[in-house]
């Protein structure tokens, strides 16, 4: 499949829409990230648990709305999420999948159509390669963007999520050294937009919400961060999972890192 | 109990926190309606379903925003709001409930102690007394409240929400007639506010939206509607309960018209 993943593929779908990739990953004709893919429309987090546990991961959402900004729910069986990408099949449409039993990683894959079942439950959630975006399109800097990989710097935090059942545990949560003369503007801008995470979790001293060392990151990589900088926090992504697979659930799936749903929001709808 | 409905009373509460009120509820200080009281803060409109239906049910929330703009759901069994009204007890703090059985209204009462159920589940949604207070905040009319009585003229549109399990309909809206020149910004300002309700559902011609006659109301008042007045229509908070009602749940409490919950969240910290 490697050959596939040509520059003119990446090029076409850069420049396609949500469903053109959807498409493109469900026919084989592409498996790798979905970074910079489909421009202007809003990428997810995946997570995939069974009914019995949807509403407390439902309510684990709601109580935590930062790290865990919920855009769609698909019905119980039905692996199409009808709001917010209609003709989606979710068991194809992503170009990587994590499977979780009891909360132990058992196999990576790109097709989870085996997998299905009548009482499983699919959640889409904000994610931060949307915020990027949303930071470039209001002409402030994305720090990580600039470096080699451009991978943001990812913690668990000291701050406590509200826990709804089985789930609980720390915030993850991601640090962007912003430049001290930008931090109220940067501020400003992400607060519009509660369904990619929102405004900052924190301000400064990454001490303050447990972090004392940010060169040792637990996902991705340590930030480069000037002298006149400022540490920002946000909420991550990376929290449901992290709370649902210590909740080890049964059966759970999950996007792979950097293989999100596309969805056919357009991030600058997002804007409150 | 009437004679504990002082005006002295009242002016007390007005100026009272959302906790006072509740108290003065809890302790059967106070039955009449909750409008203008502790003012700055919050109310709710509240539902309360079996658990059985309490997924899909959060799923309509989510699918149907502004209608339905949810702001907390307690576990399973649980009588307290713990994220908007720590200490709250939901079976008690209202001073008018409604109780539907198979849609039916069989009951009003100030105390649903005896009908909770360890399988009962509440959720509060934003309501429109707050979004009124916003209005006003932000120096704009508020057309109805200059009227007798008071009453926002609320209307069954001709607007599908979106589905989710059993809970289906039209989508009910609130009409308030504003003046040509404050549209934009009755629009900008009420947007910023999602959890009550966000920005309007519709401009402009009532027709479009399948109400033919604005003077023939399904709930509240007729509306005054000046010659240099838009009339403007909103998600309403009536529209949860009679899509629950149509479910016919073997089992549905709500708020009686009103009688709000009074939670500890300022309207001015929801602005986003």
């Amino acid at each position: 499949m490697l050959d596939i993943e040509t520059d003119d593929m990446r090029r076409r779908l850069e420049h396609g829409t949500a469903a053109d990739v959807r498409l493109a990953i469900r026919d084989g004709r592409w498996r790798g990230t979905t970074h910079a893919l489909a421009r202007g429309y809003a990428q997810a987090n995946l997570a995939i648990v069974p009914a019995g546990a949807a509403l407390d991961f439902m309510r684990f959402c709601l109580r935590n709305p930062k790290p865990c900004p919920l855009l769609d729910v698909t019905d119980t069986g039905d692996p199409e999420f009808r709001q917010i990408a209609p003709g989606s099949d979710v068991r194809r449409d992503l170009s990587g999948y994590c499977v979780y039993r009891d909360g132990v990683l058992v196999d990576e894959t790109d097709d989870i159509s085996a997998l299905w079942r009548d009482d499983l439950v699919a959640f889409a959630m904000g994610c931060s390669l949307s915020f990027d975006a949303v930071l470039q399109d209001n002409g402030l800097r994305v720090a990580h963007l600039a470096q080699p990989g451009g991978r943001i710097a990812v913690y668990t935090s000291g701050i406590d999520c509200v826990p709804a059942g089985p789930f609980r545990g720390p915030m993850v949560v991601s640090l962007r050294p912003i430049p001290q003369d930008e931090v109220d503007r940067v501020v400003e801008v992400t607060r519009r937009y509660p369904s990619v995470h929102g405004g900052p979790v924190h301000i400064g001293d990454p001490a303050a919400i447990g972090i004392h060392d940010t060169q040792a990151v637990d996902w991705g990589k340590p930030p480069v961060i000037g002298a006149n900088d400022v540490p920002v926090f946000w909420g991550c992504g990376v929290t449901p999972q992290a709370v649902a697979m210590a909740a080890k659930l049964p059966l759970m799936i999950t996007h792979k890192t950097g293989h999100m749903l596309l969805t056919d929001l357009k991030v600058k709808a997002l804007d409150q």
